[in-house]
């Protein structure tokens, strides 16, 4: 027996507000959905949610960073929705051969689900917008990308590399996946760097 | 000793990103803050940085309900930091009979102390963007504030009425409480008062 009443109930409101209810009860999942970063210290994992949260205030903390001018609302709604996907999809480790092409159809496909509960004309601008920020293809999606590679290497520097070492991940892996941060933003990039060089200094970071 | 490396060792940076940074970090303890509402149907409680993601989302989703034009990038902006004060405040039921007065004075000195963390100029404008929505004094600020407490509505009647049952909350109290969201959407109020009527006829609200 489901526990929840179901998405019908609420739907005998007017259909279109009834449909973006169902979808808000929907993406609540991403709250289950865990992620290979610590947070607080290295107390537990972070889930999807609270990581959404977190990259979305520190795109309007360091919005003054990005090399070329950005819409910030477009980053941060972005960033609310980036990792939606994931509900169906799950979380992939950026450093994991993954293959890509099949992750790439999954998202898609949970994108078409997740955001098709949805009216159709605001699916279709969700999903062109996920779609941006998975292609990088413009600045915004870019800057939104750099934040969204940089929270993790703060939080591991924070939980003294934790992650990274789970993983037996080593300096040369983090400079070359986090390198896209320079697209975006020079001086995030040079900050980025400085942390990893103090993380192997500090033994947190495999120096190799 | 502090399992962190402190602040001041990512403040050898130039000082302003030193300080956002700091900021960033510091907020990742609003992750540690649960509040009384259940998530996933029941099954935990939420904390304040899942909750200012979904809402930040709702707002995202629903804005068209706005009864007067606002500006939906600057509602983003202030449900993303609305909760922050409970880092050093803690998260008050909205039904308890607190001391309202000193509740106020806790939460503004919290506001000095995390924002406080950030540039100047950028403390001055999240404290200023904080204030708008405490005191509800824009129609930005009011529609946040109704969207802020719909979603309690909504956890409420997908886990039956959990919390609402734990507090002996009657529906007179609901109906008082969440007036306000008439205030800034009469549709969404409309909505809010159908999942009000149909939890009392399911018996997850006490009718009083």
């Amino acid at each position: 027996m489901n526990k929840n009443p179901s998405s019908k109930e609420v739907l005998t409101q007017p259909e279109r507000l009834g449909s973006q209810i169902s979808f808000l009860i929907e993406v609540d999942k991403l709250t289950n959905v865990f992620r290979r970063s610590y947070i607080n210290g290295g107390e537990r994992f972070e889930n999807s949610a609270e990581h959404s949260w977190h990259v979305a205030l520190m795109a309007l903390t360091l919005e003054e960073y990005a090399d070329c001018p950005i819409d910030i609302s477009r980053v941060v709604k972005m960033l609310l929705i980036h990792d939606l996907v994931e509900i169906d999809a799950g979380d992939t480790l950026i450093y994991e051969k993954a293959n890509r092409n099949s992750l790439r159809r999954e998202e898609e496909q949970a994108a078409a689900r997740i955001f098709g509960i949805l009216p159709v004309e605001q699916c279709a601008e969700f999903v062109s917008l996920w779609l941006e920020f998975e292609d990088k293809s413009t600045a915004d999606a870019r800057f939104a990308g750099a934040i969204d590679r940089l929270m993790p290497i703060l939080h591991n520097y924070y939980s003294k590399g934790k992650s990274w070492q789970e993983h037996n991940i080593s300096s040369s892996q983090v400079l070359a996946v986090n390198a896209v941060i320079s697209q975006a933003s020079a001086k995030l990039w040079d900050f980025a760097q400085e942390i990893i060089r103090d993380s192997i200094a500090r033994g947190y970071l495999r120096d190799g």
